[in-house]
């Protein structure tokens, strides 16, 4: 031990900021003032970026990936676009963990190398940059996972997915940050501090991948992977106003990422991509059922209404758009969170024990939990299959193919405001693929306000968001939505997406 | 309670009994005598049976198939002489649990109409008699799953699995025998007491799908499904000489299976089918292994010959067949056993108490079991993991498409004589498709001696299974093995096995 843990987070900080070599460190005179909110306009306003670097970095990935593949653009030069950009976007919001961005360059150029001596591509993802979540390994960096107990103990080996992703072409580059034990919904850990939303900095990316959607948001990456165990993937892309994909287990290998509660297996955490643009493909869907809220929190206002506009589109290119009731999301929620404490809590203290770091308020629950004997997890896995069970008749005998569902109550929220997982957790348990997007509709202050004849609070949760609802701070915000499919039905789910977003231009 | 135990056994067992209409009751004078062994050839010798009822039970069920979807052979036809046939296994080798003859018929009749008024076959399965194993729920029946506390308890609703099959056209008309908990390799249980093998009723017909074995062996059902979380799959048909494959979890529905632990998940339970044939189709695969031996007990002679005879099959006919080190097995085993009584054995003994039924000597370990708190039981899965990925390494840089294995030590073995299921479990830990299947020789008391320079013992279990081998009890039985493929490969497993099969032949 030897050092406090106040001291190795200080010192994990200062080490990060140092890996930035000084030709992307933001000169002090560019930078912008701690009172401007909105961030995303700085690489376009500062005049730090050259024409070819925000060229690059404006694109998508699949803009970009052509040109790569032919060698009209280089690897190597779109690399370093990304890696400043991503550089600019830890400066600005506070979302990197690690960067290895010798690495990325000399992999690039061997990409470059390849193309050059007529080898063609390497992959799908040939030469593109891809962001990785804290927890993916890759060798030679840390993966903290927000403990102070986890610095300076680098990974052996890439994770297997980032073994995926470079054997396709991709160049790995950042990794960015998570909440302690990735189990808060905003990316806030006693290491690395909090990582900040860089479309209003006062309000929060989501977590637990919310360093990946404030860097794909600020475009400091094209593409990026994140996991999801409750929500994870689609929170921080809502919050943010970005695309992610939940998949079902087992469609993604999970090896090698260092998980937040080791061994918990009764919700399968799963690996899925975050991304700003979905192509536009056609997709045949008959009937979709709305979720308007689970019983527990009302969705805010501006939330409510990206779901009508969103149902009021898909019946007027044709769709059936049924109510879902809201059955049984109590249960799920509640299923979820004793899973994640049924070891009373000891992964997660075991941690914070080696380095005295406190535990963050926000995981409260897990100072409480009481560990489950192995014969009661096993009644606990029961009623999770009971609860599956009833879940699927419901879809079964409702014959429909998709639920529209919102992914949070909020639309992002003020830093240190996030509450409730419920929307997107029942969806863990069910092991369901699920899809959070951009319904293209933000929110407005003017309209977006609590009604007047509100219902009773659904539940006291519902009672403190209501009353901490705020159009005037997330005025602006996108608005996220989330499409779920049944269990390994991925492509389906981003076929159906597609449907939507097309019917929403 | 009210009833001891052995009177609820008692009661259940005669139950059974009268379940069986007269016209299907062996007249006496026609039981071959206690001391007969082999009775597979009971059907045709004891001249009880018709010619046609014969020629229908002795047809596979892709020959009858075709005559049931063409309406050339009548379901209620067809039903019937199973119905027959499975009721004689069941008074010649016990191994039923449940019977529903009329629903049966009635089912048939109504497949029979449909197809007279010209509407097509319902499914694949149009108008198949499909067994059952004791777990599977069916509506108004137990599923005792052994344990006595469990007698008088009907299922509400069909299995799914049944379900689906009844919806493919199939005829549920039997459920049969299981030991207690499906926790012992064998099948007996207070309840119904021992399932023998029908081709040597001095040996056991393995377990815990050891009731669909027999019965199947017997050839009182043309085709029949079971479940395998440890073996039980492919331990009874290696014990009785048939097919089985046992698929990864998710392939097929398990939900309204009674466990014999439930919400035991560490392992997951698989569903799968037991047959006798296997079509004959093509399929290439490059390099096989061959596991000799996993480390702790020796394969009997006859098992380790089969495995000789198919390796040099194999080669001869153009395959690279490699040796497959016993690496990391005998820990594999071992996470299986401590899944299995992760929770202290409560399970079991919460049943046994109900009646005060004893714990079957064969489960001792549950006995002796400590029950994990959830925390040590995530780090048993830890240790799961880093096991499947050291094994799936290993897999990848040998370059293999299967590996050729034991099923068990044994060609059967005498009833109450077996010991280790290691050959199979270690294969349900890794959750890899695998197949048993008959290589088509048989144990020959001449030939398969134990060799007089045989090795030092492996372990003291590998001394006793040694000292315990006896050709002269075996001789004649038929000698499986068992091919395995990757994670969700069962196509692959299937076709693989169907070349092995054809090298074989």
């Amino acid at each position: 031990m030897g050092a406090t843990w106040e001291a190795l987070a200080a010192k994990k900080r200062q080490g990060l900021l140092n890996s930035i070599p000084k030709e992307w460190r933001i000169p002090d005179h560019l930078l912008p003032p701690v009172s401007q909110n909105d961030v995303t306009g700085f690489p376009e306003s500062s005049g730090w970026f050259t024409p070819a670097e925000l060229d690059i970095t404006n694109s998508s990935a699949l803009e970009l990936l052509p040109r790569l593949a032919s060698g009209s653009l280089k690897s190597e030069t779109v690399t370093r676009a990304f890696c400043k950009r991503a550089a600019a976007a830890h400066q600005l919001v506070n979302c990197l963990s690690e960067t290895c961005f010798d690495r990325a360059i000399e992999t690039a150029r061997a990409l470059d190398e390849r193309l050059a001596r007529g080898l063609g591509p390497v992959g799908p993802f040939h030469g593109l940059p891809i962001s990785l979540k804290d927890n993916f390994n890759l060798r030679g960096l840390d993966s903290t996972v927000g403990f102070t107990s986890l610095v300076g103990d680098p990974a052996q080996d890439d994770a297997e997915l980032a073994s995926l992703l470079l054997r396709a072409g991709a160049v790995v580059y950042v990794k960015t940050n998570v909440p302690t034990a990735m189990m808060i919904a905003e990316s806030v850990n006693n290491t690395f501090g909090r990582t900040v939303n860089p479309r209003n900095r006062l309000l929060t990316s989501g977590g637990s991948s919310g360093g990946e959607s404030a860097l794909i948001a600020f475009k400091g990456s094209p593409l990026g992977v994140g996991t999801d165990i409750g929500g994870s993937l689609r929170i921080p892309a809502a919050c943010t106003g970005i695309f992610a994909l939940r998949p079902s287990f087992g469609r993604f290998p999970t090896l090698g990422c260092r998980s937040g509660l080791p061994g918990q297996e009764a919700v399968q955490s799963v690996n899925g991509p975050l991304a700003r643009s979905l192509p536009d493909l056609e997709y045949y869907c008959k009937a979709i059922a709305v979720l308007w809220h689970d019983g527990i929190v009302l969705p805010t206002p501006p939330v409510t209404r990206a779901l009508r506009h969103t149902a009021d589109k898909l019946r007027a290119t044709g769709h059936d758009v049924l109510d879902w009731p809201p059955e049984d999301h109590a249960l799920g929620t509640q299923l979820l969170m004793r899973m994640f404490v049924a070891d009373g809590g000891k992964a997660v203290f075991r941690e914070l024990a080696k380095t005295g770091e406190p535990l963050r308020p926000e995981m409260a629950d897990y100072g409480q939990a009481r560990e489950l004997g192995g014969f009661e997890y096993w009644q606990l896995h029961l009623e999770r299959t009971a609860f599956q069970k009833r879940y699927l008749d419901r879809w079964k005998s409702a014959g429909i193919d998709a639920i529209l569902a919102p992914v949070t109550p909020f639309s992002s929220v003020e830093n240190g405001k996030f509450r409730h997982v419920g929307y997107t957790g029942v969806y863990n348990v069910l092991d369901y693929a699920a899809m959070a997007f951009p319904t293209g509709i933000a929110v407005d202050r003017a309209v977006d306000v609590l009604p007047g004849d509100a219902p009773r609070p659904l539940s006291d949760l519902d009672q403190v968001v209501r009353s901490e609802y705020n159009a005037e701070a997330v005025h602006g915000m996108p608005i996220n939505l989330q499409l779920v499919a049944q269990r390994l039905e991925e492509e389906k789910c981003v076929e159906m997406c597609k449907v939507i977003v097309k019917a929403l231009d």
